[in-house]
């Protein structure tokens, strides 16, 4: 506590990293930022940029950022993006942006990539479960494990599907999101022996839109599958980080 | 119509039938039966059991067979099933019945069954499939089509079903029933170029459960489908009937 | 295998055609197109573009035209249409584009157009039917069906109606758009001995609205209807045109 | 007010009159009965019996009987109406009962039946609407409105419908009572110029079964309804007789 | 018939007059317009502009001007409404504009606006509850009712709505807008011995919102209402106008 | 600590509430009881008896009875009374059972009835609302609130609500339970200037019904109301136990 | 009355005031004003400006400001705000606009702020809750309660939740805002002995999107709250005032 | 192959067996049995006992235990297990039987249970999620995994949950069964580093009852979770199990 507070005082640590270090949380002008979650939880605090001014992504970003070497944003338009970027380039100019469609992560240029020895397979069923996937693949990347993608394997041309058993099977834990029925998840569950996370997407039209369907369709699913929201890549890809860090423990 | 109203009073055709004959439905004790149904529509029409009493069953099913010399009951209850087969014991001791699952047929002697040169292949997921089923094959075998029945090829082990693909594409019209998730017409559909008529199931529990996951993923398939209502294998047979009749007239 | 090769080889054949030729589908940048779905299912691909970038619907569009000679295109938006139109006047100068409310055809200089010996009946019950009634035309009559459009026959003016039941008699199949409370596929269906597919379109406004309403209604029918999603005129288009071909069969 | 209170103290007025003459209401062991309901309103207030016990049916009926000499109530179950029959008898043993479906009227000896000049036409799709119809029958026949029950005329049949046109026209106000689809009130009031109020019929299956999709499709109906909640025959009456009774006083 | 032709051969009668005499209806551009609903339905056909194209709405009410001297349109848009302005000015310069919210009233300098010997009441329960009820008022108007507009006399404030209960008792009819909990039209029709008709406005906002809550709350209402679509101000009106009539008529 | 474990030890003081004391909970067979709570949250854990075994029942509330001299029982069927009735016959023979319809109150001899400065109103709208108000006011008498009961007072006889608006001034917070449309909560919050808490009540049929309606009208009311769910008595008898201790500590 | 009069004829009074004086409420353009609910329900009536006209906005708190000498405006938009700003300028140039997020305050020249002796609590879960809550923080600070203001404590990270239960114990009544799962307010009414109100936020995506599941949630709460709708900040902080105004008056 | 066909015609092999073998899936009289899931999957197929009559569950279970020495039957009522017993008595006296609530797993006397070296937690809120929690345990158990079971340690009484955060943190996977408002596994979630996978529990009353509050609350959830449909114990217990041997595997 002492060492702590006296690299306060001698400026070798910032007041915020000092806070985070004692509370597990560092309160800022735009709310409180769990800076601790990465170590209780094993997957750091994700900024949801939607429903928030510019400036509120722009400090809590600023703030994860400072005290733990990373900051990951999801869900942020051009808008916010713009601004972040325009902060950064005075407060944190040394700092690296990595943009994936609408997903963030900012890394100081002190910040030590992990690895993991675990595969994550992200599977999409079309090219409008393309921006889900992603944000699903940013985080399963920042974690440190292999992904190996697969796109457009949907049900309607079972062929693209099959083709891709041996791939699917190679994975350690699969990521399928899927729109309209979402059948993918299922008929994939149905052929492999590792966890599948399926992720319903909101795309489709009328009864059942917006990912409803596909939702519903993935709980009642005759196979075995675990279900995140609709179009919630990020939990999907935190909840495959927690599954594949467990095996990469296991096998170190 | 003077032959009509001769033979009315010769006692040689029942008022019913006259009435049938001049008006296209009959006024009875039950309410109006369309007695014209079958010349009009293609389709006989089927008394729904559900919601009414064992006696306007019996009323229904008898001016049917009076007028038309057939009746065919769908969802009936043991009860009025008994109460059906003790008052025709009575009024028609020569009609036979068959019943299957909760659908009867009632059939005079001088019914001539017709013939459909043409084969509806009817299709389940699981065991639970099977009275939903049972209702459309009543229909056409009732219709005269050639019925293939294929049962349990769920896509949970997409073996049964890939296994199967062979019969169903010799199908000139295919019915597929599922209840959970619903994806067997999907996947059916992707692999065949006959017109496929999906059927939700209300099996499942919790969300998305009484078929409504189902019904909803045959209305978002990725395919082409055309669906009917939630357990209404009577409404999916008399439609295959209708395509079926078509494809048996371009043949003759 | 060998001469599809050395076609390729020699310049004679597309890398992507022989892909779509080998494989059943082609991987593009945008996404595998099913290539093979004409074969297989009888209808080809549409590509939805709705969700989709103009890149995206560009690159599946050229690549359905380059390896089937056709390209089918709903629910495109202007700008992804003007896209298309600057892209092909480049890529494909030859090609000609057809464009039916928010649906496109493109079709190659060697494309030849089929012709099937069966009408298709669609029907509107108002003016706003009428885009959803446009895209199921032009499934249509890309398959070469007869095609009799009868507009604005809703039941609020009967009438209307019951003018035109000789020429909805004379279809092989009806499809029925409305709206609102969406009878007019049921009290049709009551009149012909045709399969008649329901299409809900999501006018009115309020309790049910959407089209919420229509499907509901159309599902409970008291006749005999088989059903598509809201709005999904391609879909009820395609399914016609199956059951179409399987009448053509019969005729030839 | 003297008189009244030296009628109840001579026995010549109960307390509980008096009390509905003073105070438009009356408390009773189960409840306040608005005794002053039929004054002030036009229509009596109905005892539900669905949800009260035996006891408090009882208690409610005979307060209204004893104050405005007649008692209406609906939904009531066998229990119920044994248990007031057996208690009337005591209590009341020169009242009639009438019963109908599940909707009962006691009178006492000195009710007056008023009468009403203007018809209303009560009209349903099918054998399952009748118990519906029937309780919007009691209540305009309560009121002394002539009365035209037109049954069975669902628009499957379109003919039925039709037939009747001259009847429901004669009509002055009309109750349709449908369920499934629901279409009927639609038809019918696009071809009279009397006020129709839809009643959807919880009859159905699977979506939008229990009356919602017909509920759904009055409130959306192309032609002009009003409507009232599922199998709310008694409101439908109601709503009826205020439109019927204003009507007779234009002609009186 | 020979008349009518003739007047068609010398110019006196346009050709759409004499389709709407022969058929009840005129087809025109954007579809076919009931002209006989005034006549057959006692309110005339009323052109809703939502989800019309301007061209579309023009095309329509001129067809209507023409063939029933007048023209209605709800729910139009200020292009929409400068369309058509722009369009009378070349076609109809003597017609009159009366524009009313989004409702509009189009007459020919011939027209003879009828006349009612009713009132009808129409209430909001507050401010924006106004555009729904204006619909309501333009369509008594154009029928000739009298017209009692009673403003924002919602429950919150009990006092409003008691000191309005002597002009609500002398309407005939009453017409009763509100949203959020929609329990102004509950308390009125407790209090007077009218027929109300209750309109659910789509205000509020969160769970029940959109005018669900008021809807539902309108359907279950302890005392006896008809009811409305949301917003459905012109359902009420037309309704309102069927019931003064029909009193009107006793009247006289 | 030492002073309990000795307690233990001589037998004064059983295990049970030795582990209360200490933990907060005691661990018995049936689960966890939070024996704290009345300390910790000013009100005890009620035992909500639907879904459990009779078994489970008798095990919580002897725990509750032995650990805090008082069990509250909620949603109690006549199986589970009897089970608990004859438990307490021989494990705690001097304890007092108190039921109010589904609702049943344990005391042991010792227990010590406390009282509070404070008068909740507990308001019905009318018979079928009396269970869910009990419930509310078993909780709130337990707590020693004055409580002031007023019965049937729904708004379709306003004068029934009126007539009492001074007692329900009097309050110091008031309950109002109401079902169907559920406009009681908001003409009465309109009404007074005590906190009001609004319970739905599950009567009711037909769309809204079950409580739904009048969920979502007091949640859009266009008073000031806090809700509670459908039908949960205790919840609003428990709320307003917390305001009325919170009155009394200001008032002492 | 005859000096009310009297000061109206000599100026000293504005007709309106006299009206809010004399009737409870005053009648504008706008609508009617209810000018007494500060007396009769103890706050005050407040201008929801969605839905309205700039004009409406202005005149009512125009009215609002002239009989209460205060006007309290919620959900405005910049565009409202702008025509209230430009408008007072002139009519009241003495008046004080306080804006905080969308909601307004505006205080007359005269005004005396009252004072309350009791604390609201005011909590958090995450930075998109806060302008829910700023609304019911004007609303207790108009009324002259001490609010504790604690921002950010969402379970997620439980520790920022716990390391505030003694401020959360201090307060008289809290109010807690949370969206996604909504679970804070549970959390919290577990932990303290003072009345909760949750507050339902619409952030979150997907299924229960738009607060339905915090809603939800706060009505299953197994713990002790009551709730208000979706986003209603300014009920909730009306409910707490009438609250704390209570324990304030038991302190007084 | 041959060797295969011996062994059946010497009958060292049961036909279904070698069925199984050939084919991976059985077919028998109540359906095809999916004998081939464990080995592909890596869990068996359940059977769903609900929905089936007790000769097919009969038929499904013997299939099972003669084709993979072990059955799995799931939702088992009283009716159906006692046919199973009566029927195993006699075709396979050998069988063990183990019954925990509704499931029931059915063992050769040849089977070998194997084990793996993970720990799958299954916490439960409340007494009443223990039967879905006893779904989830009998797989795990099946699987060989390690169990810690956590009961009855809801939020409302916070302290019982902190005080088992160790032994959470030591469960390899977290199964964490709530209903209500399903806070549960999202606190739970948020404290420890293991994947959680949530069970919403069809307990509660009122709005969001059934189970669906809890689960749009895990939806919603601000940590990170994925979640199975309500009540699905047996599909939360199989992915656990899929996890837990990934884990076992890396450790081996």
């Amino acid at each position: 506590m002492r060492e702590l507070l006296e690299a306060v005082a001698d400026g070798s640590l910032s007041p915020a990293t000092a806070e985070a270090e004692l509370m597990g949380y560092v309160t800022g002008d735009a709310g409180r930022l769990d800076a601790a979650r990465q170590q209780r939880r094993g997957i750091p605090e994700a900024i949801l940029a939607e429903g928030k001014s510019p400036e509120q992504v722009v400090a809590l970003a600023e703030t994860a950022l400072e005290t733990t070497d990373r900051a990951l944003v999801t869900r942020i338009s051009d808008r916010q993006f713009d601004a972040l970027e325009t902060s950064l380039d005075e407060t944190a100019p040394d700092a690296t942006l990595e943009r994936r469609g609408s997903t963030v992560r900012v890394l100081s240029a002190d910040y030590e990539q992990p690895s993991l020895a675990a595969t994550v397979g992200i599977v999409t069923a079309g090219t409008v479960d393309g921006p889900v996937a992603a944000e699903a693949e940013v985080v399963c990347a920042d974690a440190g494990a292999t992904i190996d993608r697969v796109d457009d394997v949907g049900v309607a041309a079972l062929d693209r599907t099959l083709d891709q058993v041996d791939r699917l099977r190679d994975a350690d834990v699969l990521i399928v999101a899927a729109g309209r029925e979402g059948a993918l998840p299922t008929v994939i569950a149905g052929l492999v022996n590792t966890p599948v996370i399926g992720v319903p997407v909101s795309s489709g039209y009328g009864h059942g839109g917006g990912g409803e369907a596909a939702l519903a369709g993935m709980l009642q699913s005759c196979t075995v599958l675990s279900v995140v929201n609709i179009d919630a890549g990020f939990v999907a890809g935190a909840q495959a980080v927690l599954i594949a860090r467990a095996i990469d423990a296991g096998r170190n």
